[in-house]
């Protein structure tokens, strides 16, 4: 099965700067959630825009065909880890269609808040 | 009235693996809302990606016409249960026009947490 | 300025069952927001569509122009309330173009809860 | 990289009347991110609409090439600032491809809220 873009865009993006509860679940984190359903391997680059400096990356992920994958931003290692508490964006590629969702769990308070939204897709 | 298109997906998927509060509202769910606004019934598949073995599925299901149903992945039967605590991400198919959201509330600590968001509407 | 479509659909909606804190703010509501950019009235008329029951309105309401509307699914009232804590889906239609977002409001537990998302745009 | 549209709108916009907790982060506040992907400099102009009188703005902004901006409608201030616990709706434009998401973080009570979606995309 096909679907999706080879194209996205997620024009919010925030790694919570603390947070709370039970590890690894309740870590405040920043995700965007993968979803190859092609029959290809998915060679994945992200790249992060920020508000005042250049952009970073790409970030490289494979994505075996027929799988999901959730990646957090916050382990995101090479070729830098991306600051905490600090604003960017990111742009998806990928050379086969792909689904993207952007997902936060933010702990900083007691209790925890979520935001979900599907990223935007290009034309591509 | 006929809106919608017969494929989507939601990259996201997660059904928390604690939750307290009444039951059934506050139990914790990851749930796919689909309309059928058409005249006729609806046969759904929905097939789940997992990370790291072959997707599941297709569940199935019959929606009337001119009806909505909220399905809760906590509740997928056939052919097996989906884990809980586990990253997925899945694919909605339909023989005629739908529309599909997806919401999790999150009871997993004190106060719960919401997140919706419309799905990815494939180009059939 | 011209800008949306004139068919919409949220497939999730759900007015929670009960809330509390200040009035009339942080009311456990279910909210559709409309934005009519352009330079003509909108006549809207919303559908309930339900799991189990046929489809109720349509509930009728206009727009002036270059306006912004909040409409409360809770305070809907005719042609009849819609049912607190019971699952529905909604279709908007417009004469002209309109943007349609959802937005709920939880209050149930002690702290509230938010789900935002864009609606589906039909291809009118 | 070019990747986005020139005209977006968001239908929900309400700043939060209260909140507590630390700031900057913790303020009540209602967000609008663009990301701007390209090699040109954004000139952004965002157009407020309000339920009862006519629409304020255009607010003006630039964002150089390659670079995401997170502004804050709490913050806007020329040609006036926007009332806060008053729904609104806001329209952006741009004179090359951007990308836009809409967040509010709501800290009424004494445990945060968040919701995000993507704005919609006009044809441009």
């Amino acid at each position: 099965m096909s679907i999706g873009r080879t194209q996205w865009a997620i024009a919010e993006g925030y790694i919570p700067g603390w947070g709370h509860g039970p590890a690894p679940q309740m870590i405040s984190h920043e995700a965007v959630c993968i979803l190859n359903a092609g029959e290809a391997e998915a060679n994945i680059e992200i790249t992060i825009y920020y508000e005042d400096r250049d952009p970073a990356g790409p970030y490289r992920f494979k994505i075996a065909p027929r799988r999901s994958s959730h990646l957090r931003f916050n382990n995101f290692e090479n070729p830098e880890k991306i600051p905490m508490d600090t604003p960017f964006s990111s742009v998806i590629t990928s050379n086969v269609p792909i689904v993207v969702q952007h997902t936060r769990l933010d702990s900083r308070q007691s209790e925890n808040a979520l935001i979900s939204t599907i990223a935007f897709p290009g034309n591509q």
